[in-house]
């Protein structure tokens, strides 16, 4: 491979940042510097990983690579403080496309597929990062990088990873969701949160041998309107129930259409 | 303890049947016989366990313990046909009350809060098994029957169980949902349904260190219209639109309440 990404410095200092700096520094990949415009959260992922931060775009120095970890709304003015040309800018935002980077330099995606939490390990390796940039050769580049911190890495084009963020927004955010309501009713019937985790683990590791569509189970797929009733009823909120009326119809209709 | 229960025998072989007979068996839990009115299928459960099985209710011989692991539907009708009154007679179900059982013997509920799949074995010593009985004496001879084979055993009423069925569905079959929604997406985009596992894994598993509450992410949470109006565009199916603006409308008015 000619010219492979040998230097990197990071834009921003949030989840993703936290997690792409220590990724980097744990696979021997060179992080020069992190930039944010609030000094201290950039001197916490500094010092954490012996970085070089700065809260002044001006002291920027080259690199191969400038990452882009910023909440959606500041990628492109960020993008347009790149103080070099001669170098490739990635952002790393599911929902972005590639053109909201404005500059003269190479363009392109790093979009790792997860959800981060502040101060919580993860083993990176087990991470999908999807790339995507304005030649095959970028992003053959981008793959390369990528290839340091998982084993998973796969290019796709901006509409893809739009679809994949909307995928992903079902499957965790929503879950996520999904798991909020369950603990208000526990908590509503005087029972812990706790006794509802086995069945979230194996809901989860499920999937491990079957297809969500086959691991479907309870009364909105049996469509077991008696049950459904009842589960309407015990729901003081009139919004939960508004909510369990259309998930269940949906997995009811999903269900016999396929009859 | 006076009046340990010694012997159990199983009526029905569905998947909650198949589950408990092996659960009992792995503990020592002498389990006399198998009862289901199509034999090969009590015959499935009893060859891999070693019980006999039978399809007569004319030949069930006393026990101190008769588990009915039916449908819901079919819990009445089969607690008529137990030919003895000095016994406990117990259902598994989450949204059945105990009233359901009709008989002259003790009753019981043995409710174990798991998802079952045919033919994949569970650790039975991690699910929470919730138990009802008429007398606190009879439930505590089921709590001590339920703990050879669980760690996790709690005694709760048949309206507090019904509220427990109403959360499992919620954590276990909407989330199930979910992810059937996440997986359409990635198959339209081109894109395999294993990209989204890691995510899913880590979503459940967030729960070990904050609430659900706490672990919210996404557009809905943070109210980010554009990321929202971006993704209702990109699905083409109008009841799939529907259920995400309900989701995300759910999500957000429980983060801006809280606020």
């Amino acid at each position: 491979m000619k010219n492979p990404i040998r230097t990197v410095s990071i834009i921003g200092a949030g989840n993703v940042a936290f997690h792409l700096a220590r990724a980097f520094v744990q696979n021997t990949v060179q992080v020069k510097q992190i930039y944010n415009r609030t000094l201290h959260k950039a001197e916490r992922i500094g010092e954490a990983n012996k970085i070089n931060y700065t809260d002044k775009i001006s002291e920027l120095e080259p690199a191969d690579l400038f990452v882009i970890a910023a909440s959606d709304s500041a990628i492109t003015e960020l993008s347009l403080h790149i103080p070099f040309d001669d170098t490739m800018v990635v952002h790393t935002s599911g929902s972005i496309p590639m053109s909201a980077l404005k500059g003269n330099y190479r363009k392109g995606v790093l979009y790792p597929l997860q959800t981060f939490t502040k101060g919580k390990f993860l083993d990176y390796d087990d991470i999908p990062f999807f790339v995507e940039a304005e030649s095959p050769e970028n992003a053959e580049q981008l793959k390369d990088l990528a290839k340091r911190i998982t084993n998973q890495v796969q290019i796709i084009d901006s509409d893809q990873r739009a679809k994949l963020h909307l995928a992903a927004v079902w499957a965790c955010n929503f879950v996520n969701h999904m798991y909020s309501m369950g603990e208000e009713i526990t908590k509503d019937a005087g029972l812990s949160f706790d006794y509802l985790k086995p069945l979230i683990k194996e809901t989860a590791e499920k999937l491990e041998d079957l297809s969500p569509f086959e691991a479907q189970t309870g009364p909105a797929k049996r469509n077991d309107q008696i049950v459904i009733e009842k589960h309407l009823e015990l729901m003081e909120n009139s919004a939960a129930r508004d909510l369990y009326r259309i998930i269940s119809d949906s997995i009811t209709q999903t269900h016999n259409n396929e009859l």
